[in-house]
């Protein structure tokens, strides 16, 4: 049976830029946009043009680089009300741009005509299909996106479709349907979107909004009733409460359904989704369907533990299909099974036999109960496993450390700290100054550290969580703190926990940097006498 | 026309734990059910009594609190294999829970009875049966979650059929339709509710998970098949990609479709929602539908102007409505009538025009985009109010404090503060230590003003919470801290940011402190001057 092709429509470069706290150079579309058509993507709405200037800007630069399957496009709006659209600056940046396709956006809903227009409708039909025209007159393909369509249909059904028949009778090569208020419902776009397809012959396009969390419904409602086209954005970036999300669309089409989005690219999904949030700098949700870092964790023991026997037990589809990975947590239902799969995980061979086996999982669970958890804490779990079965040291540990705080009436806390650390035997001591107790704690380490492990110096904190454990059975509240650090590569996060913020700290940032030096143990020993002989340890 | 009743069943407690990153204490459950209670929740499912003493003490806790509308549900699973149920622990442990309602999952997958449970579709099935009617026997209301039923109902329908037959014969009250993997469509659904519908005659219910972000589709596509009982979390939460997303459906169903949920209750879905992410201390989704800060944000100029000019050209409902607001980037308006509400609410007399309205609008401002927060924070939020319209004057401010944190080896953390504070114009120093440093900061504090303020012995932190905030235009990573406090009658909260974690602390400390002693600020005065007399305070 051959798979029915939906061309897809991304927007994340110009509708998805409308949402809260996202803002993207011209570099960053570019390097965004070569990303997308590499994952096989149909359309690239690159911005608007006629807008402003930083748009205009990447369509020339854009116009000039060549896409394998994506044709650049470029966003406006029909002309102004008694205008001519040869005379229109916007409908004429547009052509200017270089782009290969051109969307243009219309009003199709009365009141909207009237509110926001303040127009007759006759003349919005005139708007939409002569701007239309226009553009077909120099030769580019013409999406024509049909604003507020669904509410515009469900208040006055044969204006809006009126001025769908416009944008055809101009030569539209799509008709982009538009929920732009998101807050259709699925059965309601796939009435609407059939009725549509019975009155007209030019090939439909849906493009959702997710204010009701039915974004991806609605689209793939739409495809089934027979539109071939989905406009969205990558991760759902855009206004309010976001556009429809392709990274769940494409696998929603292409994996369960019988239609073709991107073929075979789609192993490339998950992969674009992080980079296009990396360069968005955004985080990357991790519950994220498909491509998120959780879509195929398991923490629950059981399900570990059947998962390990048959993974469709608790696995919609193979996460590799999409570029995705499984992953498996620890957590105070963590049995056996999990550590062992964990271990695997990390290339450490060992079975359920092992000598060690059973006592780790005791520890760990010892652990949990004064209050550790490793689920977001993976860096110290290996740190663990490690020590446990294949005889890993702590390369280095506290000798004593002392700070002082200061505060004086509005002035800035003052922040010293004096560090005397074990490292490999040798006790270094150091002194240094910080925004924070931890961060003064982490420079004074640092400062002797960074001297015997020079890769130490990219290893940043990026982030630092503290949470208070309430154990009804402890006698003082606890104090958890979990930190995550990168070196611009790989990320990790470790956890420490102690009736002392500080002493919280302290241990996760202990096992960051011992995470950080793991392989690197050996080189350290012998830089450690090298500098031990050139005295630059102190006792 | 009357409204069907749909019963929500909120799993936040149990399935909702499973997601990564969440972790629940006994006290933060019982806070969360209390406050799922007050939204209006049919039934909340507390967790599982046989798996894990911390999930029983929770029921001996929870089922000793009267809930207005909630039935407390409990959740486990049948007996195992060739058992009798009457002697299973599981089944025991949860009707010794105390709980109204008790649900059960069992294998309704041919493939999972096999491969997981090893042993026959035969006994399959008696031990959902029997295990039913053990239940009923003792007099509560049983729910058979169907796991896998959609995956199952496609690999062999009838089999699938013939578990919920078992499940019917026990005595079932609900039987509620996994879709366990979360991997189904919605028309799928909708076929084989429709279908289940036709043989069954116990009432429906849908529990689906979020694997293709269609967890909110797939339960309306459910609801409109007949299912009459909706399983999901708050916000989401859960295992993998989460669990279907109550916050959304609930207005969906309520504001969309003809149905009931919560009734008038919905107002303070979005209250709700903002407090299990606070409790769980994950952040709050900006762009979540209905509830997240971003949900009726306008950033396009062009938006924004029709907006004002009638709010439904770009909002599918009015945000009130689920106690949301509008928010509009770069107007005062939303703002100034918050302010106004609130001081209403706190009985502050005051109007638009008073001289201090705009000023403590920009001041909130100035303060959120440092990073303050005052949703979670009520109790700074009303300092500043009665500040700013009643000329609340603070009642202690710092004159300076000194902090020393020392440790050794494997030796706890010792910890000592000096703080000298203006108490009404005397100032005071004190010295305490602590097993933290705002503990010692807090006991250093108390010494002096328990003796001028005896109420605040009764005073305590309850809770302590830290997050570092990323703000993107900043220079360094801002912390900030969240102080809970109650003095046994009243809870209150109160916020403070700084680069700093002590000073952050410091400043939620200090608001938790002139909070409590709000309309003792005169006996305070009082008592000053008397203990100055007597020598007590020290300059």
């Amino acid at each position: 049976m051959t798979r029915k092709k939906v061309y897809i429509y991304d927007t994340t470069l110009r509708d998805g830029t409308q949402g809260e706290g996202i803002s993207l150079s011209s570099e960053d579309k570019l390097k965004i946009a070569k990303k997308l058509d590499r994952l096989g993507i149909s359309y690239i709405e690159g911005g608007w043009p006629g807008s402003n200037p930083k748009d205009m800007e990447f369509f020339l630069q854009a116009s000039a680089t060549t896409f394998t399957h994506a044709k650049l496009t470029a966003f406006g709006s029909t002309c102004r009300a008694y205008s001519d659209p040869s005379e229109d600056a916007n409908l004429n940046a547009l052509v200017a741009s270089g782009a290969q396709a051109i969307a243009i956006f219309g009003k199709t809903w009365d009141f909207q005509v009237i509110e926001a227009l303040r127009t007759t409708l006759e003349e919005n039909l005139r708007m939409i299909e002569e701007s239309i025209a226009f553009l077909k007159s120099k030769h580019v393909e013409v999406i024509f996106d049909a604003e507020h369509f669904f509410d515009g249909y469900k208040a006055n059904p044969d204006y809006a479709i009126e001025a769908l028949k416009a944008a055809e009778r101009g030569g539209a090569d799509w008709l982009a349907l538009c929920d732009t208020n998101g807050g259709s419902l699925p059965h309601e776009i796939s009435e609407i979107v059939t009725k549509v397809k019975a009155e007209l012959h030019t090939p439909l396009g849906i493009h959702a909004h997710n204010d009701g969390e039915l974004a991806v419904a609605n689209s793939l409602a739409a495809v089934y009733a027979g539109a071939e086209q989905i406009q969205g954005t990558m991760n759902g970036f855009g206004e309010r409460c976001g556009n429809a999300n392709l990274c769940s669309i494409i696998p929603n089409l292409q994996l369960k359904s019988n239609y073709d989005c991107i073929g075979e690219l789609i192993t490339r999904l998950t992969k674009t989704s992080r980079y296009v949030s990396e360069v968005a700098n955004v985080v990357h949700h991790p519950n994220q369907p498909f491509v998120g870092r959780s879509a195929f964790t398991h923490k629950g023991g059981m399900h570990v533990s059947a998962i390990l026997k048959n993974a469709k037990t608790y696995e919609h589809i193979e996460p590799e299909t999409v570029g995705n990975q499984r992953r498996v947590l620890m957590s105070e239902l963590a049995g056996l099974s999990n550590v062992l799969f964990k271990a695997k995980e990390l290339g450490i061979d060992v079975d359920k036999d092992h000598p060690q086996a059973k006592n780790i999982v005791q520890e760990i669970k010892d652990l949990e109960h004064q209050g550790y958890q490793f689920e977001a804490a993976e860096g110290s779990f290996e740190l663990l496993l490690r020590k446990a079965f294949t005889g890993l040291q702590d390369v280095i540990s506290l000798d004593s450390f002392k700070i002082l705080l200061e505060k004086r009436g509005d002035q800035r806390v003052t922040c010293d700290a004096i560090v005397k650390l074990n490292v490999n035997g040798n006790v270094c001591i150091s002194a240094a100054e910080g925004n924070g107790p931890v961060n003064a704690l982490d420079n004074a380490m640092r400062k002797t550290l960074e001297d015997i492990y020079p890769d130490l110096k990219n290893v940043h904190l990026t982030d630092y969580k503290v949470r208070v454990i309430d154990e009804k059975d402890g006698t003082a509240a606890k104090i958890r703190v979990l930190i995550e650090s990168s070196n611009g590569e790989n990320t990790w996060s470790t956890v420490g926990v102690s009736e002392n913020i500080i002493e919280a700290s302290w241990y996760a940032l202990a096992d960051s940097i011992r995470y950080a030096l793991l392989g690197k143990e050996n080189d350290a020993l012998q830089t450690a006498s090298q500098n031990e002989r050139k005295g630059i340890l102190n006792h």
